[in-house]
């Protein structure tokens, strides 16, 4: 994800300077000369879903960058006002139009070199049909044998997945905390 | 958490206007009618751990506002540049100067209404010698019947101490999800 560095306060529009603030701070921030508010850049979550149909998982072919015309679990930037797990059911609503139970926090995936954590619940679909939103070419259900693991979008799916088959053929779902 | 809306354009300065963006997005968004930068606002992880000795647990006295005077678990907000449980044990040397070795996850919790999730990582701690930094009054090990129940900071703090005790209780820990 590319994070330009900011150049303007955004309470009072003066240009920034990058230094290490009076209150004890230790890491460069953005602090504006004018108005003196810190501008504080953190990591971002990203929260999605395994959604299941029998022995098929539901897989998303994206129609935006990155990664155009490849697949992906459904998943997306958490919003403001929303919990992990609601937020996780929303961009599958929005991806996938898919119909589904939420079940528990599956994945939890640190990309620390972009500044996010992914967030995966699994999901079980409650009916085989979709209509997928605008982000979407097509939503569709996979076997196992069938997953387009050369043409996945993202490590943070790939990891998911792979997790997902694993802890299946097991018999036993756990929660996975992964670093990528 | 006190988030006042973007009056300026980070990238040029210009006054921005909150409307919703043109690329298929649903959400009011603070947008520059200069040059189309669209300012997203997102949720902020707070990362901290459960540190233990023996039958006692680590809390500090906060030095610092909000809850100024009132106990906590080392917790703080996630940096970039690191992962989730590399953040809780930054937080846990900044606020309480200890020694310990990470266990797992322990808890998530959603703060929805001030858009943050709480991540707490289980911490052993390999010294009950403690040296805590300027954010810090005091850095104290409590057994559970001395915990100051009436004088905890955070809910989050709360939630996580009570299932921490419930889980020890049973001789067994899980991972809590929990929306507060």
């Amino acid at each position: 994800m590319h994070r330009p560095p900011i150049k303007f306060c955004k309470q009072c529009g003066s240009a920034v300077v990058y230094r290490i603030p009076d209150d004890g701070d230790t890491k460069l921030r953005a602090v504006c000369p004018a108005c003196h508010t810190i501008h504080y850049e953190n990591p971002l979550n990203v929260v999605g879903t395994v959604p299941c149909w029998g022995d098929k998982v539901l897989l998303c072919k994206r129609n935006i960058e990155p990664r155009f015309g490849l697949w992906t679990l459904p998943a997306g930037f958490m919003e403001l006002n929303e919990t992990t797990a609601e937020g996780a059911a929303r961009e599958t609503v929005e991806e996938a139009g898919a119909q589904f139970v939420m079940q528990e926090l599956f994945t939890l995936v640190n990309v620390a070199r972009v500044g996010q954590v992914h967030l995966f619940y699994r999901a079980q679909l409650t009916s085989d049909q979709f209509d997928p939103g605008t982000e979407t070419i097509e939503a569709r259900l996979f076997l196992e044998s069938e997953i387009p693991w050369e043409e996945i979008a993202f490590r943070t799916t790939r990891v998911t997945l792979e997790q997902f088959f694993a802890d299946r053929s097991k018999g036993e779902f756990g929660m996975h905390h992964i670093d990528v």
